[in-house]
């Protein structure tokens, strides 16, 4: 039974309105009714009654803004801390990958992230985390585990709406029984048009063609411009995100017209760079400050993603799409003043207050740092043998992306001990905390840049096993055994003494405040990280990602030293030959 | 568990290959396995074995063409036969949408359609019948009936992907409880991203945006251009059937670079035009005629199609995509060579053979021509009083289109018999046919250019009872007579005799012959309209199309006159005033 569709529940006069698919603004009155666009009046007629007429002030109406790959966790609060407050930047809806969360917290910590995310202002969709853990028990230790019968029945759950980045890319194009294998065989056969996502950096030709063949069609990680080529060519769906908003590459777009084949994606956004920089906005921003036209990178951000997501129901400002819309002061600067979803606004700039809520997830996940505290021993490197020189391994930083390479240092071993302090390294260790055997891995790393003290973190690519770096035991015990007492955080001691620290109790990744306050926490401690000189232009990002185990090439986990290409795992030293 | 992709199936080398994204051809070897893309290289390396090497002899390989609006039934032959024949016309996959049999057989007449086409060669896929019968027992009489319940039982059969046109347009805007309203209701609910096909000729402003309000999003009827901008500028997916590719709609498309907005679809093909111009490819060579691009046209038969149907694993030459393509010989004449389905080839213009098989439905809906035989006095048009003139009401057939005109002639009465053979007009009936009641209505047409003879059919849209017209009784009787005979078909008196016919015993609408047979029969019948001097340009489709109760404005159905835009059902002759 539908509806009298003689009268709107809304109207909004005097806009210029976002036409999708002449990518131009026409000057319109928009009817609104039970959430959805009614009608788009560009003659100012009265045709349809309205209860509500409301002044558009000449201001421009764009779809609301479409994220669909990143990740809700980088932001280290809640998602319903985290929509509540992005609805300033424009969002109406995103599709987070939760596989942060499900790293630590299995299936229970996806079911409460999507729980948190029932209780937001917009839509918040959630792929399936399809590498969880992204190896195995013989690489590291999770404390979460995704099977190909959790996804199986993930995808069947409300709010679900694709697999998440595919990350075992090397693994996945030879014969291989891998969790996210089996699923992928399952889709294929009960419906070939589930979106699934891809993540595959530097793979080219032969390599990129199987992954392909197994039906994943996107990818949105970094690649130099023959790498991007070869996924337009091969009819991928391309995510942009801000390391791929450079002049090269949208001179590239500009070029070939490739507006329908890409999105912008934000992947991973810090809280302070959130506050800072925006979110979505944000990078919709630099592409348009690179000479494309806002018309162009508006289509990007919201009627691509929706129907790379098959979102048939939004994205274009139509009757009968979700009133879901962003009205604008000024189109190049993409000034938001107001941000509305299914018709009822989420955001006002002039009404907007500061937020200093507490959010959790039910109470649920708030003692997943299952460590002991460390203590000097736990850190000793221990020889066997006479004294000598042996050649130590260490992960060598970039300061400019996350790739980390392998170098070896001449170290002395007297009295069993290894002698690294002689040396510009620093210690690192990656200590199991799921509760499983608290096993401790000892490492090395160099040109991080840091002189001083050191830091530790429960927030570590993938698993979330506790990571910690410094230059002195004294520090290096007191920064990690902090985060043990905080069940979680990011914390810089130097001198002996805690100089900044967030607390991240809810499963050892996420803050219980607000985004504002969260930020206000995490810039504090990104200063102290840069006062011990760590020099990574994104330095906390970069040390949380030195346990990862699918970014080349060498890694410390829980277990030890692993080539991550190879999949090889080298000992902490060997003798010189 | 996925395969070994070192190893491939097919390799065809020396192509020149389709690349979508860029609408360009490139030169590549392409590999195959198990029915998809594998590999498209485009540097003649050897990297992968394969077990078959084929010579692509430098021809230019395209995507399987794709249609997602027509009607099988109007070729008048069974899906198998149907899809059989017109792989040479390079379709790979189809979206039919059987409202014909359904209008006759109902339910089990589209499951049988599903059945039939599960024996292709190609995918032969279904939307669901909307409006059946398209109005009511009040103003027409169907033999099939599909309620919203059907509708949702069908939603979730195999092969069923869509909701076809739904054509009560000027109903379903106003407040209703159709059938069709209510499965959308539930739809909403439940997907909103299945796909709703829509009907809506001459509909426009605030009448078209409550057409999309409910969700149906695309269109493929006739339009003028400013009709068709709306349909553009209000996010709709447009449908170009073959009245649709004009000069100035391809110079519109041209202009604005449209193509990701609209597909070429065939809607309904004679077997006759099927044979002589072809399908899709006959529509996309008219396009290319009128100027746009092969490399463009070629883009809107195949990429576009399947994005509008969700299908994200076709109408694109990329690896993991189904290795349904085309080789052609030359681009801008679109002359095919071959067609492959998932790697498998269906046709080769050197080994073709002509077909001159039978098909059925299984037996099925054989025996659907329920009447008596007519005779003389079912014609006479009995006045009762005295004798006088009358205003007689007849149709006004326009040969330039399918829209009929009210038109009000003075007949003399006398004796209680309208002499209607004083006039330059045809007597019509309608005759009830799927076992109800056999009512018969009669009426009268003007402008239809028919000099003798008379003709008849049990196909007539969209109820499919019977439908005779002519200038005599004798030939009236003696067409419709042996329509009945037949079981169905269409049939041509003249001077007594029969001059051609067509037998269509399944449901009254199909022919059990393989297409070139019925496409001969149907040519002896076209030229019989001919010669008895139907001037409309494609006179039998008009023909079928006089009962049909969703165009403008006079039509005659079992029941009588309807003015199809009102809904009112004038009388045959009133006084004069």
């Amino acid at each position: 039974m539908n509806k009298n569709l003689n009268h709107a529940d809304k109207v909004i006069r005097d806009l210029n309105v976002y036409n999708t698919y002449f990518r131009q603004f026409r000057k319109a009155d928009v009817y609104l009714k039970d959430g959805k666009f009614l009608y788009i009046d560009k003659k100012s007629g009265n045709e349809i009654n309205a209860d509500i007429e409301i002044d558009g002030k000449g201001r421009y109406m764009i779809p609301g803004l479409i994220d669909i790959h990143m990740h809700i966790e980088s932001s280290l609060v809640t998602p319903e801390s985290f929509c509540r407050y992005t609805a300033r930047n424009g969002l109406t809806t995103i599709v987070s990958e939760p596989h942060e969360i499900a790293n630590v917290c299995g299936i229970d910590g996806i079911r409460a992230m999507i729980d948190s995310g029932r209780k937001t202002p917009y839509d918040c969709y959630y792929a399936i985390p399809s590498n969880v853990p992204i190896t195995g028990p013989k690489y590291e230790t999770s404390g979460g585990r995704i099977t190909c019968e959790d996804m199986l029945e993930l995808k069947d759950e409300e709010g679900i709406v694709c697999l998440g980045e595919v990350m075992n890319y090397r693994e996945i194009i030879e014969e291989n029984d891998s969790e996210v294998a089996r699923f992928i065989d399952f889709v294929h056969d009960d419906e070939p048009d589930y979106p699934l996502e891809g993540h595959c950096p530097e793979l080219i030709d032969l390599d990129l063609a199987k992954f392909l063949y197994l039906g994943i069609h996107s990818d949105h990680t970094t690649h130099d411009l023959e790498e991007l080529k070869q996924r337009f060519e091969n009819g991928m769906f391309v995510q942009l995100q801000d390391s791929m908003v450079t002049q090269e590459v949208i001179d590239y777009i500009i070029e070939n017209d490739f507006y329908p084949y890409f999105s912008f994606v934000t992947d991973d956004t810090f809280p302070d760079i959130l506050v800072k920089r925006g979110h979505l906005d944000g990078i919709v921003r630099k592409a348009i400050s690179l000479g494309m036209k806002a018309e162009d990178a508006i289509y990007s951000s919201t009627y691509t993603p929706a129907l790379r997501m098959n979102f048939r129901d939004r994205g274009v400002i139509a009757p009968g799409r979700l009133a879901d819309f962003v009205l604008l002061d000024d189109v190049d600067t993409l000034h938001i003043v107001s941000t509305y979803k299914k018709g009822e606004c989420i955001y006002d700039q002039e009404t907007v207050q500061k937020d200093h809520g507490s959010y959790d997830l039910n109470g649920q996940f708030e003692d997943t740092v299952r460590s002991r505290k460390l203590n000097e021993d736990d850190l000793k490197i221990f020889v066997e043998g006479q004294d000598r020189i042996v050649n130590v391994r260490a992960m060598k930083i970039n300061p400019n992306n996350n790739r980390t390479d392998e170098v070896l240092i001449q170290m002395e071993v007297k009295d069993h001990e290894l002698l690294w302090k002689d040396h510009d390294v620093c210690e690192m260790a990656v200590i199991e905390r799921h509760g499983r055997d608290n096993h401790i891995a000892l490492g090395f790393s160099v040109n991080s840049g840091i002189e001083k003290g050191a830091c530790a973190s429960s927030y570590a690519h993938d698993s979330h096993d506790l990571i910690v770096m410094g230059r002195n035991e004294k520090d290096i015990l007191n920064a990690i055994n902090r985060v043990i007492e905080l069940q979680g955080g990011i914390v810089v001691s130097c001198d002996g003494k805690i100089k900044a620290e967030i607390a991240l109790p809810i499963g050892g990744l996420l803050s219980k405040k607000s985004v504002e306050d969260t930020a206000a926490d995490f810039v504090k401690v990104r200063k102290a990280f840069d006062e011990i000189g760590y020099l990574h232009f994104n330095n906390v990002m970069n040390f949380t990602l030195l346990s990862l185990t699918c970014i080349p090439t060498l890694k410390l986990t829980d277990r030890g030293y692993l080539y991550t290409v190879t999949m090889q795992q080298p000992l902490l030293f060997e003798e010189i030959k």
